[in-house]
């Protein structure tokens, strides 16, 4: 059994308050896979990236990823996005989107990744997304789409295709209102639930996340945060750490789902105390513990009457 | 023992996309006192109104309100508010202020007012409140203050005055960031504290509210509503439901703080979703059991490992 994340391997310069990096290596199905390596010890990666990535690669190494799945197209090059964070940390200015061998990117399944049992269709063009799942011979047990505005825009048709097949989607607030036409997030997530997935995951940066599904609401704090240094791939690793968890406990149901919402949360949390993927590169399993008792005393409370 | 409540009681005129009402009563002492009646049941209210006010007065034996304090001007008028919500239900437009009778608002505190042992200061101009403050002759066990960006604009001074002499301070995070100079509202509550109030609650309106104090921070989801109806009176209402939910357990610490801060939820829950104070009338005492239930499934989850 395995857990495999379909995305982007990317390299990003970012700019933000705190600074500016050189190419330095990000991507959906990075932030992803490293968060979920944490959680999950058999993380299987599906992406493209061109000769110039090189060494890159061995920082999957880290949590054991199978990265098998990772097309090298030669004489190619990384796809590349660069981007600049406004001072409130929520809004941010796209520089450059090179896609490179992304353009082109048709996703190949070792066949030792068949024993997918958990599946991340992670933010990438709808229709790479469908053809990794068509691609697959089994079922797997629980598919989670992550996906963003750009494709409501340019391919919703691909997007409401490939809805019909996933069992959670994860979006952020604005996202959910668009895709619903609806302002209230309750009445937009009634309405994107009937578009497919059984569960609906929406993120709400600095205010958490809320998860609906079972006719059941769950409202995950988010982690007051003195300085976010950058915010870049919060939302994959969000994503990485809620699979990674389920794959772990291996059980689908509301309850586990909370957990796994707090546990992508948590991941996220790290993920933006730095650069990229610095964060994550160098956490250790005792930090995530004490992170997640963070996040039990920054939400229980107890009423007794 | 007493809770006692000095802030406005109002005649309001509210248009929102679900439609408009004529002149109905308002004001933040109105909304904060229906609310802490509920959980208390020995609320006094200190205000001011004209003669207009007649047969309102009424309104406040639902809770047996002690409306002894509040001073009825012959040949006054009694303040005025209206104002319009935009269809995001977040931003207003202010369409009238006659403060009227508030003009010249001199709070007086009856002799069986002395009894008061959790006071709040409801949204008002700052000297109103630290007046208030100065003429009890003992110092309340429980000072709880709101306030808003207004005072911030035009009372600077006199509200950090006033700041020095509370416990509990609410404001929302724009406020909260207007007050203190800094985005993270981490960073913000650490300067807000240093101003004088051993606690700061922080409204975020649909994505709940943060209480900081004692080293530690909480976080309170928010209901998610299908429909806010009409949202004036919500900070209103979460501060009345606050501070009598602490006056009942009569026990000033962070487990109960928190609690009040889900009984303060609660209870704005109800506000919004009627105009004015319409639901706040009609509530009974199984539907906030039933509604705290509601935020403790929203809110819960039970990690084991």
């Amino acid at each position: 059994m395995s857990l495999v994340i379909v995305g982007t391997v990317a390299f990003d310069a970012i700019e933000t308050p705190f600074g500016e990096t050189d190419k330095i290596v990000g991507g959906a199905a990075t932030f992803a896979g490293l968060a979920a390596s944490f959680l999950y010890d058999n993380v299987k990666l599906i992406s493209v990236v061109g000769d110039d990535f090189g060494d890159n690669m061995s920082l999957f190494k880290r949590g054991n990823i199978d990265t098998s799945g990772i097309q090298v197209i030669a004489g190619g090059k990384t796809f590349f996005w660069s981007g600049k964070y406004h001072n409130d940390m929520n809004s941010r200015d796209t520089l450059a989107t090179d896609l490179n061998v992304l353009a082109d990117f048709d996703p190949k399944i070792p066949a030792s990744y068949q024993d997918c049992s958990y599946l991340l269709l992670g933010n990438l063009t709808p229709q790479v997304q469908i053809d990794t799942l068509a691609r697959l011979q089994h079922k797997p047990k629980l598919v989670v789409l992550d996906t963003m505005n750009y494709w409501m825009n340019v391919a919703l048709d691909d997007l409401k295709v490939v809805l019909k097949k996933v069992d959670v989607l994860t979006i952020n607030d604005a996202e959910a209102r668009q895709l619903s036409g609806e302002y209230s997030l309750v009445k937009a997530a009634q309405k994107i639930i009937e578009l497919g997935p059984k569960y609906l995951i929406i993120k709400k940066g600095e205010h958490g996340a809320l998860l609906f599904g079972e006719g059941q609401v769950f409202s995950a704090p988010a982690l007051p945060l003195a300085e976010v240094f950058d915010p870049t791939g919060a939302g994959d690793a969000f994503a990485g750490g809620f699979i990674g968890y389920l794959a772990r406990v291996n059980t689908v149901n509301f309850s586990n789902m909370k957990n796994a919402v707090i546990y992508g949360s948590a991941m996220a949390s790290f993920c933006v105390e730095r650069f990229g993927t610095e964060r994550l590169q160098d956490l250790i399993q005792d930090e995530i513990r004490d992170r997640i008792q963070d996040f039990i005393s920054l939400s229980k409370f107890e009423i007794s009457e």
